[in-house]
């Protein structure tokens, strides 16, 4: 199996943490974005949305979306709920994280860490601010009550959650006022299998 | 079983068609959105993040997110894949649709249909437009290969890119140019089950 992605970007981040939890391996071909690398006619046929991660099988069939991979590559492991309901309350805590937290965490970090905050993306920055807090709101009022978002295990809903949550300060969201996240986010941090984001 | 939403809203509206096609029997509760009614307290415990569509089974536990709730409604259903990588290709186009096709298309389309396109909405109003081109050239991709997006017949996929596709001429998007992504919502609209958004 081959990941087709960038070691600094969280969706991709989701895979190796995931990989390195189950200890699966994987061969990892680095794509940068900011060359174009994800806009050639063969990346292309990787993924026709041009989007970084994907997952390559051995007989080059592709699947693409990180929350899609790592549920593809835990399947029937600890980290997939056996119990229905609890299955489905891992994907609703996925599109929750792909519709509500990412668009505001990741895009809020990305131009503050790699672009410097600049005076043509000061507005759109700050207008990612208040949406990032209420996504952080949503995970503190479950984790208030349970130790992982499903229950006392760790699940994939976490580890989709953790990717950008974990750097959110990065994008100017300042953790503190969110105790039960970061008791969560140790508690990730001490898994066994755990790796950090390069 | 009952599902809290608007059956105007294309997320709402994949609940409704799922069940028609499932045949199965689901309590509809309206929420009007505009008038407050996702953000009072007894809602707020139903899903904090404050968004329809939500499904609330018979022991009061809920469920969020369109697409986790059609997903637990079709577990095995014929809507549902039984092999494995097209189970988590079903998921990859639903990723895709939250992430890269809903908030260019549905935005648009309520931006114009709801709004009328105020004056200062405009820009955002124009700025979806060449994110959901980019969208329906990866479906058209994909429909000129094969009827459905996973294959022969339709599934879950299928219902989760139909609810804002077919209507995305609402939000400006003209679909002459796709004569697949229009073959293909002929044959959505002939399956035996299919009910029209209200
Ligand atoms: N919904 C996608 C998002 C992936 C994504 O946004 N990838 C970025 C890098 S983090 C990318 O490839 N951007 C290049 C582009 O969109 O042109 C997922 O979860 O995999
Ligand atoms: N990712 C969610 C999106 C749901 C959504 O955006 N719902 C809208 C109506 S279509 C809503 O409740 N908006 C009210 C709000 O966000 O305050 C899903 O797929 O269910």
């Amino acid at each position: 199996m081959k990941v087709y992605g960038d070691k600094l970007s969280g969706n991709c981040y989701k895979i190796l943490l995931i990989s390195s939890f189950l200890d699966k391996k994987i061969e990892w071909i680095d794509v940068d974005v900011l060359k174009g690398e994800s806009r050639t006619s063969e990346f292309l046929k990787k993924n026709p949305n041009g989007k970084i991660p994907v997952l390559e099988l051995d007989d080059g069939r592709t699947l693409s979306e990180s929350n899609a991979i790592i549920n593809y590559l835990s399947e029937d492991s600890d980290l997939m709920p056996t119990d229905k309901f609890e299955k489905y309350k891992t994907q609703q805590w996925q599109f929750f994280e792909q519709y509500s937290h990412e668009p505001f965490i990741a895009v809020a970090r990305y131009i503050n860490k790699y672009l410097g905050i600049p005076s043509d993306r000061k507005t759109e920055y700050e207008s990612k601010q208040a949406g990032g807090h209420k996504a952080l709101k949503v995970m503190e009022e479950q984790l208030a009550r349970t130790p992982f978002l499903i229950g006392t295990s760790i699940t994939v809903a976490d580890i989709s959650l953790y990717a950008y949550t974990h750097v959110a300060p990065e994008g100017g969201f300042d953790l503190e006022s969110y105790p039960f996240v970061l008791r969560w986010i140790k508690l990730i941090e001490k898994t066994p299998g755990y790796i950090k984001m390069s």
